[in-house]
């Protein structure tokens, strides 16, 4: 067995994911990336070791002409070629349209949902890379998305919640992939994949990033995308201890001991918490109102109540703060 | 008033910083940064809103030669100019040394706090800006040290507890200058800066972050440097408002039913907090020590005692967790 193949059935039982008796739609472009993880798809299935049904899906933007024509034509010769059942969409987005790549993105996704929730699949299973999480992490560095922005995309996340069962969005090669491996894979099986298909075209950001910022940066550190792609993941996991934390603060009701106790810093980050348990959301909630709870709880001289915008109003009351609607 | 030196001085009250009868050391390298710095404190001195005296501290490394001596030049020149003292200090650091930068870093901190314990100064001004921060955010990145070394350098830190009393380093530019504004506002005063002092040319890596890097990141978005600072400050509030949470939680008694009911994740980080608290340092202590831990706590059939390296115990006894020496 190539290491290749033998890393994703590792991989497919570390995330926990059936063996058999199941349907998972692959999202397949026609790149390195989703070309190599089709084959692996097969030659599992080939030796017995996933007992699955699984369907290809390509979508086809429309966008490029004839060069997304060629797409098709390849992915529809690879699906006849495994023997696998795939399903293409035609889209009809306008390339003059702004947000064309988050548009773009958009419809496929829900042709990927519309397809999961038809066959009653499992999952989509995406090729997503060391590299593209690399990518991304950078891409919302510069874009200056905040740091909520910086963790890493996850292996598995719900794509939709269906009326009969959640859709999984699985991306089996993201943990242990780069982009070399898929590429070298490809050609050792011979698998011509298209090079520049639509998705990596798409978005010209990505693209630069790929083509002219990440070779720099590899003269700084060689192994600057596992580097990255490391830091995006810890950053995660830091941000769930973190927020769980803090709702665990404010699982139980608010003393104000406890709360004087603390930082001016966690103090409002509590605050923070725990208005969007009360409230559902931290609409409207902007930092002079948190100053203001804060003022209640520290201050000895500041009133009972205050009152918030939309009649909700922060009251102290034996020795703990509450909060109640007008 | 120039603005550069208005927005020192509120930085300044910001800080809560002295504002007579205090002694301060500037770190005056000769470039415009610790130019500018020197020059606002000299106009804010003249303009009686600081009462303080200022004592400049050049260190030549002795490594360039005569590049260096007129570095010295440059700065004695500068300090008759104001009417500031000087303190000149001539290093003898060997060029073909491994770890020169680090070697004359600590050289030149060890100088600095010397001059401050002596003269018994409030602390050592640095000008750092913001471009340092972004700079030093980049370096951390690449080099991969781990989202802790993301975290933005400090307006205030303690440089050395001495006997007497704490050393402070003080960054009265890092919050809102940048290298544009120290440039622009000593070319307004006529000041001939150096370019590319003994500091600037000693990392290299970081002239290349400065010379190469940054203009391609400025590309894909001209506030990048901007956004790299605010991220870095970002972070370093996220991770002490995390760790804040943590010590909050192994403050009193670690109950197994409060670590039963949480994540893997956050059992691991509070087990790990528990542990320092205990310890003093987390020396030793590995993934397998933890994940032992935390099997005691949730696994019915383990034991009630295990023993760590050292002759460290940890035992579950009625409903609670404890760590004794043997």
């Amino acid at each position: 067995v190539d290491p290749f193949v033998r890393k994703l059935i590792t991989e497919w039982r570390k995330l926990g994911l059936p063996f058999s008796n199941e349907v998972f739609v692959v999202a397949l472009s026609g790149g390195a990336d989703s070309c190599a993880l089709t084959m692996a798809l097969k030659e599992l299935q080939e030796r017995q070791k996933l007992h699955l049904r699984f369907v290809l899906a390509h979508f086809n933007h429309g966008l490029r002409g004839s060069a997304g024509d060629k797409d098709e034509e390849f992915v529809r010769n690879l699906a006849v070629k495994f023997g696998f059942e795939i399903v293409v969409k035609r889209g009809n987005l306008s390339s003059v349209k702004s947000n064309l790549e988050e548009n773009a993105r958009n419809a496929r996704y829900e042709f990927l949902a519309e397809i999961t929730e038809n066959l009653n699949a499992y999952g989509v299973l995406t090729a997503h890379t060391i590299n593209d999480q690399a990518e991304t992490f950078l891409m919302n560095l510069l874009r200056g998305s905040g740091t909520q922005g910086l963790s890493a995309m996850k292996p598995i996340r719900t794509l939709k919640q269906s009326s009969q069962r959640k859709i999984l969005l699985i991306r089996p090669l993201l943990r242990w992939a780069k982009r070399y491996d898929t590429e070298s894979f490809c050609r050792k099986r011979s698998i011509e994949f298209r090079l520049d298909s639509m998705n990596e075209q798409m978005n010209f950001t990505r693209v630069k990033i790929r083509k002219k910022l990440l070779p720099l940066l590899e003269e700084f550190n060689p192994k600057i995308i596992d580097v990255l792609a490391r830091t995006a993941r810890n950053l995660a996991s830091e941000a769930e201890v973190s927020s769980e934390l803090l709702k665990n603060f404010v699982s139980s009701d608010l003393r104000i001991r406890d709360l004087k106790s603390v930082s001016s810093a966690l103090r409002q980050a509590v605050l923070r918490a725990w208005l969007e348990k009360e409230l559902g959301n931290l609409k409207g909630v902007n930092s002079v109102h948190i100053e203001a709870i804060e003022k209640l709880i520290t201050s000895r001289k500041s009133g009972r109540i205050i009152e918030l915008p939309k009649g909700i109003c922060i009251e102290k009351k034996a020795g703990k703060i509450y909060l109640y609607k007008n």
